[in-house]
Formats: structure tokens, C-alpha cells, sequence
């Protein structure tokens, strides 16, 4: 894994930190390096142990209805830091942004950013401490968001943006002015309701190690537009079913797991697709063991499986090769299937009303 | 004076189209060539004749507090077609712009808008069929501007934008996708309380000819997201007192006659600055005439005295000698002195609230 320029890599003495200030045994997506690096979560750490106030702001850009395991992980992650912290969080759907890339109207856009919405509301945030919204609402809606957008299109140049994203002459001015609307959330002036128009308030942000670039940006601009830099938190790539070296796809329903799926397809497509790191016969297997590090399954597990005892058994037995590739596929299966099943049933429980007062710019339960 | 690609001359005929269709003289503007060029203002005609609405848009970059006559030109015109025709107008105070191309902070370039306004207001539009916007804050609070701007910015490449306004590589990003901004309030969905949620409500612009990129841009862009091509009536550039061929600036408080000159300035800068058509000596000009071609008081006179034989009658006796220039900026000075100082009346009475009122996203006197 690679710590980006600028970043440091979440280490022992961070997760130590991390532990001692919420006096609770951090996230296991900290614990085994799922999110694997960081910049300036020290300052989030100081500030916090100050008893000054940060948020939280993450996002997703809502490309279809369908999302995978996958884009739940920094979602799972938030909500947990939202909770060990007590903080605010805001969730942006960068809807525009889809309608800027793919062969999608605008309305479609706002309606997978709804519909992806429900999604994230699943997974348990407080309705009192969360605001959920959609760029193409939101934009329209606020007195705070547009003003910080122009700032930050003031102090980033093509030359810039052509370095930083690969943008060509050919790219329409929607996608080369996009960063700066990914980048406004990271500052509180943008959401005046929550903050009671207090500027400088700092901002963590978890999002998966593809979003950096956005974020550097940020970074490069706060200071010279008077704000603080955002801090990070970054976590790995998703693997594929068929492995960490291809590229998932929403489009490739065998691809992933996805939040629709059926008990049946989930254990099909486990058993069918899920790459595995086991050798070609049992006997073989037994032998020389299975390779935990290219195995898909076992990646799913080290994201999914939350008691750590277990996870180290599996390894070991996988290893040494008592541990069959039908059998370590089997415990995936029987991970993910409850919480699929129990993701679905929550999102059932989500309603439009519900979707509508999450999205609705309005005070959170902090006082500023 | 050069009409430009795609547009048309302004011609007897058309003026004689206009004049039936209203049934009054129309606007010196028009009769003596000011408004010199358009492109499909028989489009306007047709739809007024069949009794189908359209609406009018115009602005203005607000970036001083200074304004001189020729900003008016526009605003003039404007507001006398709202009241021959009848119908809704928007006027947009491009303040995002001005921040990204000057070196103000977006506190002072809303706070030139609503300074601005003032002038717009003293014009003498009517409050209840008239939207003026700042883009910092309307941006802000549309549900339709966003989602136009965006569709805009989605149609229209880097590329373009290079060969339209001359941007490069080392522009910021504000300034390139600027355009789609100053493009959207040309379609009417960018204004749903107005038009009651319709769009194709057909636009007419009257504007400077500087400002026909811009919507040569839109009107290539119109028809790929649905929406009709606006409309335009250009206007010749307004001369700097020092001639035509000089740039007038506003920071230049020498180069026009500002809205806040008193009487004794306007005769002092008249009298020492407005470039002369007539000759070095008396016995000179007696014999041999004045130049109205390049007397820019005779110019000033074409564009704000309302008498059309008292200017033809001037202008032959300036053109014969009979007329010295100090006596053709006596009549100037006297046109200007109450122009200017009722118009510094009217601008007194504008409120706070006033501003208020005409900048509050609303309904207008109209039923869509």
C-alpha cells in the first residue's frame, strides 16, 4: 500500500491515540488497515482532546441505483467516528457530477442520489446530527455553498486541475470547475444552518484513497481562501469478486455484492466468482495451504467479520491448509447474507419522509 | 459598424415591424441606430403578434460602485421594452464574476450588486413585473439556476471557451466555466417562480455587443439541452469622452460622465474632456464645418437628447459651422445636467427594503 505524498500512515501510535481519546477499542477497519492512512488526524485528535468541535463530511457520487459492500465501507466507518466523537456529519451526493460524466439527465441524477440516500440512512445515522444532501439541491438552497465554490474556482487554475485530474481541452467546463464543488463541503462557511455561520470550523474527512486528489486540492487552497485545511482519513480500495487487480463495475452485477442481492445470488456469486487463493486440488491444498493475500474471500472477511479471534483462526487454518476454499467461502457467505438481509430490512424501514428531513438544510443537535 | 456572424441589421423594415406591432414610434434607440444589430427579433415579433409571451434579460458586471451614463444604455432601453411589450424581465448582477476577475472579495462585489441595483432601480422599473439577482445569492436559492448552469456546463468544452473568450490554461477555473452562468437566465426554467415551472418561455436580450459571445454561446447550446435560442438587440459601444476609439474606465473618473457627477463636474469634464469635431480656429470651422462623425458631444446628444429635429438640426449646423463646439456642449451640458440630477433624485428614494423587494425571488405581475 502506498502513503501518498503528504500523507503518513495510520501506525500503532496513531490507533494507541485514536483509543486512548474515545476510551474505546477503535473500528477494525483501523485495527487492520483498512483505513491505512491519514493527514493531520493528529490536529483532529488535538482539537478534540481540547474539547473543540469538528465535523464530519463524506460523500458518493450516485452513478445508479445499485450499490455494492463496497461503497458501505466508508459509510460503516463514519457512522462509527460520528458516534465515538459526537460530532456533525454531512453526507454529499455529488448528483451534478454524475450528470456531468455519464449519459444521464439531471432528474435521473437526483433520483439515484434519493434512492442512494435511502441506502446510506440504512446504515444508522441520526437523523439529529446528519445532513444528507444533493449538490443540485443543495447548491440552490444554501447561501454558504456557492460562495465557497466561487472562492475555491478562484485559487485553481486549468494548468492545475489538468495536473491533478488529467482534464484535456476536449473536457466540457462542467467537469473542470466540478473539484471545487467537491471541495466547498470541507468548509463550514458552506452550511451556515448547521454552524451558526461560524467559519474555521475544522473538518475530517473519511473517504476511500481515490478521493485524495479532490482533497490535496482542498488542502492547497484552504489557506489562501482564509480556512482550514481538511484532515483525512483514507481507506483502501474495494476488491473485486474477481480479484484486487480488476476493477469492480455497478454494470457487472457479478462483480460485487450488491445491497439487492438475495441470499441465493449472494452465495452464487461467492462461490462462483469469488477469486480464490487456494491451490488447485485439496491435496495440493493441504499441502502447501491457501494464500489469504490474494484470496477475495478472505479480504471480504477482513472488511466484513468483526470478531478478530476469528478472523486470525481463518487465516491460520486457511494457511496451513486445513481450512478448504469451499469452506472459507461458506463463512463469508454466512457473514454477509445476515447482513445484507438485515441492511435490506432497515432500508425498507427508510421512507421518503425520512429521506426528505435528512436532506432538509436545517440545525443539527450542536450548538456553535 | 460590423454586424457579426448569424446576426442581422437592424433595417427600416424591422423598425416598421416594431412600430406596427406596438403601435407607437419606437425608442430613439432604434430609430438612430444605437440598437444597430439583432438576431431573431422576428421571432420575438411573431410570437407577440400570436399573442405568446416571452420575457426580457439583461445585466450588468457590478464591479465598482461607480456607474456612468453609458451604463444606462442597456437599462434605458430595457425598461422601454418592458413597457411597449409588456412582460417579465430579469436582470442578473453577475458579483461572482467580478470576484473571480477583480481583486475583491465577494463581500464588496454583492455589495457593488446592491449599490448597483440602486442605479438599476432608478431607472424607473416596475417593481411588480421586474427580478433583479446578485449570482452569489440567487445561485442560492433557485431550484432552477443550479440545474440550468450545470446542463450548460456539461454541453460546452474547454475548448470552446478558449476560442470564444481567450481563456488559457493558466485561467482558474471560475473564470471558464463563468459563461454558463451569465448563459442560464436566457432559458426560463432558471426562474421557476416566475414562469411558474415552465420552460421555452422565449427570451429577448438586449445587451452591448461585447457581451453577443456569451449568447452566441448559449444559443449553440440551447437546442442540445431542449431549451429555445434566446433572442438579442446589440447595442454600438458608448464612446469615452476622450473619442471612439478610446477605452473608457471606471476608474477613470475622466473618461464619461459618472451618475454621481455634480452639475459643475459634468460641465468642467464636458468642457475640458469631450473629444471636438470641429476645427482649430473659429474662421476654420465658419468655412470649412464640424465633424459630427467624431464629435463625441454630438454623440453623447444622439444617444440622450429625445428631440429628433432639434439633433437634426444641430447636426447640420454643426456640419455647416453655423454651430462652434462650445456651443454643441452647452447643449450637452444641458441635456445631461437634469438627466443626471433627476436621475440622482430617484436614485435618493430607492430604500434598503426597495432592493429587497426587486432581489426577493417571487412571482411577478404575470400568469404563466
Amino acid at each position: 500500500i502506498i502513503v501518498r505524498f503528504g500523507s503518513s500512515k495510520i501506525d500503532t501510535d496513531l490507533i494507541n491515540r485514536i483509543e486512548r481519546a474515545i476510551g474505546q477499542k477503535p473500528h477494525r477497519f483501523l485495527r487492520r488497515g483498512i483505513f491505512f492512512s491519514h493527514r493531520d488526524m493528529d490536529q483532529i485528535l488535538d482539537a478534540y482532546e481540547n474539547k473543540k468541535s469538528f465535523y464530519l463530511y463524506t460523500g458518493r457520487g450516485p452513478s445508479s441505483q445499485a450499490m455494492h459492500v463496497g461503497h458501505l465501507i466508508p459509510f460503516i466507518f463514519t457512522k462509527w467516528l460520528q458516534e465515538v466523537f459526537d460530532v456533525p456529519l454531512v453526507i454529499q451526493l455529488t448528483d451534478d457530477e454524475k450528470y456531468l460524466w455519464k449519459d444521464l439527465t439531471t432528474e435521473k441524477a437526483y433520483e439515484y442520489a434519493r434512492e442512494n440516500a435511502k441506502d446510506i440512512i440504512a446504515c444508522g445515522f441520526d437523523m439529529n446530527k446528519t445532513f444528507i444532501f444533493s449538490d443540485l439541491d443543495y447548491l440552490g438552497t444554501s447561501t454558504g455553498f456557492y460562495r465557497n465554490i466561487v472562492k475555491v474556482q478562484k485559487h485553481v487554475t486549468f494548468n492545475q486541475v489538468k495536473g491533478i485530474f488529467g482534464f484535456t481541452d476536449s473536457d466540457c467546463i462542467g467537469k473542470i470547475s466540478f473539484p471545487a464543488i467537491q471541495a466547498a463541503p470541507s468548509f463550514s462557511s458552506s452550511f451556515p444552518q448547521i454552524f451558526n455561520g461560524k467559519e474555521n470550523i475544522q473538518c475530517l474527512i473519511p473517504c476511500a484513497i481515490d478521493q485524495d486528489p479532490y482533497f490535496r486540492m482542498t488542502r492547497d487552497v484552504a489557506p489562501r481562501i482564509g480556512q482550514p485545511k481538511p484532515a483525512l482519513l483514507h481507506s483502501v480500495f474495494f476488491p473485486a469478486l474477481q480479484g484486487a487487480q480488476t476493477k469492480m463495475s455497478a454494470s457487472d452485477p457479478n462483480s460485487s455484492i450488491f445491497l439487492t442481492d438475495t441470499p441465493k445470488q449472494i452465495k452464487t456469486k461467492i462461490n462462483k466468482h469469488a477469486f480464490s487463493g487456494g491451490r488447485d486440488t485439496i491435496e495440493e491444498h493441504r499441502k502447501y495451504g491457501g494464500n489469504c493475500d490474494v484470496d477475495v474471500s478472505f479480504m471480504y472477511l477482513t472488511f466484513f467479520l468483526e470478531d478478530d479471534d476469528r478472523l486470525e483462526q481463518l487465516k491460520q487454518a486457511y494457511t496451513s491448509g486445513e481450512l478448504l476454499t469451499g469452506e472459507l467461502k461458506k463463512v463469508l457467505i454466512e457473514t454477509l447474507q445476515p447482513l445484507i438481509a438485515a441492511h435490506q430490512e432497515r432500508r425498507k424501514q427508510v421512507t421518503d419522509e425520512m429521506v426528505k428531513q435528512f436532506m432538509t438544510p436545517r440545525k443539527l443537535a450542536f450548538e456553535f
